[in-house]
């Protein structure tokens, strides 16, 4: 919010080049203000303010850029302050950038790196790329079972500065094996005299280096933690992760299954940064299978080609009871696929939604068809489209909106189930994949409608 | 995790009236564990299983229950029971729980509080339910400038069991105005001599009672923290927000956000505690505009029955082509609603998305129209269905696609700009909607083709 509204400001310090103001001013902002104003600057105007920021200042402001301008910035500054940069940044933070670089310029910029940062930048690298180990940092507290509340307050004050957090510490044995984790508020609430083994209870939510990133969310989500500690095969306390990391990793989450409901594949990257190419493949796969299904609605239709020329009256309103079953089932789909991500309906609740389903697409069905019959008379009323059989084409349309919202209700409603229960994300019922599946089953009820009411007058 | 595996030992313990070891084995474990143990039993059995938990342990579990559990448990219990229950909850919790419940029932609950908590739960629910102040907790803890660090400890470790959370601590005037905050981090680092004033940067993010939640939630997700504090109109420190509660107010966000998306109002309850009736009011409101905007396409078809009665063969390919134009809609949508929400785009950039779009729309459209043409001809040469101008009319089709998906991507992404541009959510241009306002088009597009192509042979 300050970014904004003092943009003119610094533009006008920049070009006056006036640093002493401009390095005081921005010194006083806070590095999320810092990185937004970053943002709506030129790339030497950047390079230009980082330069005047405190070395800590500098390198939080550059964790809370988004990916390309961090590239931007590396490319733009001379490699001794691109490398100061990277090496004051947290290691978390540091990963989550290289992973996403070419190996061939993420080896670059380790090779820029101190020593000690480029064993913990490769160490942290190792890890599988879904895997918690590539959210750690290895910057904890630990302390000794036998140590006092005083010794560990003494502890954190000499040894906790380069700590990622301090809300939490963590109790290790002699082999560094995780035996408890201490919140903060524990220790600060215990008499000074107090012993770690006092505060213990035994029992540490924690995670292990191999665990997928999303069972860190949903650890976090469960517990209420702000960092919980990371383990190795062997019980060795590996890093901590916290919540932070945890929040954009579930915020990549939601936008891969937003995009999957959609009806495309997820991008990797962000919607500008992604480029045409890959954008286009990642549309076209899931629209080419919709068009391959929806091929089906053609073959269908070369059946009833012979009632269509009978009544062609009927051909009017095909859009319009397609498009009805969709349109329930695009509904249905996104209160169960929310529901089951959400975890308020479990696999075993599919009983009860198709019972509450059925009742709904009942009743919603009932009122298009009223619906549909009102248009249908008014407008033969009015005009006189549909002919002297306009009451049985009323019927037809009515009865075909109640088959057709009931069976895309419950096709909405259950196939998140089944997909679930196949192993699949729910939301691979996409809206247009479950308007794919209703549009052809909707023409065969709407024809089948047509056949059973309109024979001997219209067909 | 823990509690799936041992519920039927659970089970077994309550039958067996095993009390005392039921009591050893829930008090040893966490909160969220034990709260789903609970959704998995029966009424009685929770009932029965709180009540051998200490106090704290028994409020903070009932807290992670979901609320119409909540309300069960209330209801089953002694009123003396639930009255402890309450009395104990975190007061923000407290406050969800009472602001989900009907006045008169709310009402009868806080008469069962003690008075100090009753006044703290009266003051809370005052402020607006869509204001920060209905998240605010009054328990933390508050320092003076002119403290040392050891007077801060000393301090915390007296008076700070009752706070929602240490992880930060807050400096007021005599007034009780807000001037800092410190986090916990900051005050453990510090020699032990320093004064409060010389740890103070003078700056404070905070939000204002008044505040919209959204903007909590804006302000959490920008400067990464884990709480803030809340202040009244006058600048005195009224409360703090907690990330916990920020993190529910943001998936609840995000439901009503994904429920819009998918052409419904957003519900007020979880999908299975909401009332049919109430489910079928929210679905039935947009299912009906949809249908009535889509009635169009009726209106649009009568004005093609000739073309149609001259050449059926045209009507065959409709719900092909028109589904093309919704679902290539439907994919723009979803990556500029999401994008948009996420400030990857800003509403600025429509001008560059649409290039991307144009292009992507084009490319698309070569693809689905060249696969369609295929189609005809191969089912043309296997089984001659489309007559003597069949290549006219896969030209029809072919050229329809690349104009349909066209238009349905730039529907698709301009749409949400222009809703966001107009002050409306985004996620209004729902698929189903983005897919009506095509559906029409696409036939006039589709027919308009048609009548330029086959004059002349079919028409």
């Amino acid at each position: 919010m300050l970014g904004k509204l003092a943009l003119p400001e610094i533009r006008e310090l920049i070009e006056a080049r006036d640093d002493a103001t401009l390095g005081e001013v921005v010194n006083r902002w806070y590095p999320a203000d810092l990185a937004e104003l970053l943002s709506a600057l030129a790339i030497d105007e950047q390079v230009h303010v980082l330069r005047f920021l405190q070395p800590q200042r500098a390198a939080d402001t550059f964790a809370y850029l988004d990916l390309a301008r961090q590239v931007d910035v590396l490319n733009a500054l001379p490699q001794e302050e691109a490398a100061g940069l990277l090496n004051a940044m947290a290691p978390d933070d540091r990963t989550a950038l290289l992973s996403e670089l070419p190996a061939e310029e993420a080896g670059r910029l380790i090779g820029w790196l101190d020593p000690a940062e480029r064993a913990v930048a490769r160490a942290l690298l190792d890890h599988d790329a879904e895997s918690v180990g590539r959210l750690m940092t290895p910057d904890y507290v630990v302390v000794r079972r036998e140590w006092t509340m005083r010794h560990v307050l003494d502890h954190v004050r000499t040894h906790g500065r380069d700590s990622e957090t301090l809300n939490v510490i963590y109790v290790v044995d002699d082999q560094h094996r995780l035996i408890d984790d201490l919140r903060i508020r524990e220790v600060l609430l215990a008499p000074l005299h107090t012993h770690v083994a006092d505060l213990m209870d035994g029992e540490c939510v924690h995670l292990v280096v191999t665990d997928d990133k999303k069972k860190a969310v949903e650890v976090f989500r469960k517990y209420d933690r702000t960092a919980l500690p990371v383990v190795e095969a062997n019980g060795r306390l590996a890093g901590i992760v916290t919540l932070d990391d945890v929040l954009d990793v579930a915020e990549e989450q939601a936008t891969r299954e937003i995009q999957r409901f959609g009806g495309l594949e997820a991008l990797d990257d962000p919607y500008m940064s992604t480029p045409l190419p890959a954008m286009i493949r990642k549309r076209a796969t899931w629209l080419i299978i919709l068009f391959i299904s929806e091929m089906l609605t053609a073959t269908a239709m070369a059946q009833y080609q012979r009632e269509i020329e009978k009544a062609v009256v009927l051909a009017v309103f095909i859009p319009l009871i397609i498009s009805s079953g969709g349109n329930s089932g695009s509904q249905a789909a996104t209160l169960i696929i929310r529901a089951l991500a959400l975890g308020e309906v479990k696999l075993r609740d599919w009983w009860r939604v198709l019972g509450r389903e059925l009742f709904a697409g009942i009743l919603l069905g009932l009122i298009l068809g009223s619906i549909g019959f009102i248009r249908i008379a008014t407008w033969h009323s009015l005009w006189g489209s549909y002919g002297p059989d306009w009451g049985l084409v009323g019927l037809t349309v009515s009865c075909s909106l109640v088959g057709v919202v009931v069976w895309g209700v419950l096709t909405g409603s259950m196939l998140p189930f089944l997909l679930k229960r196949l192993g699949f994300d729910p939301a691979t019922s996409s809206a247009p994949f479950v308007a794919t599946l209703v549009d052809v089953t909707g023409l065969v009820i709407y024809f089948s409608a047509a056949l059973v009411i309109l024979r001997g007058t219209l067909l």
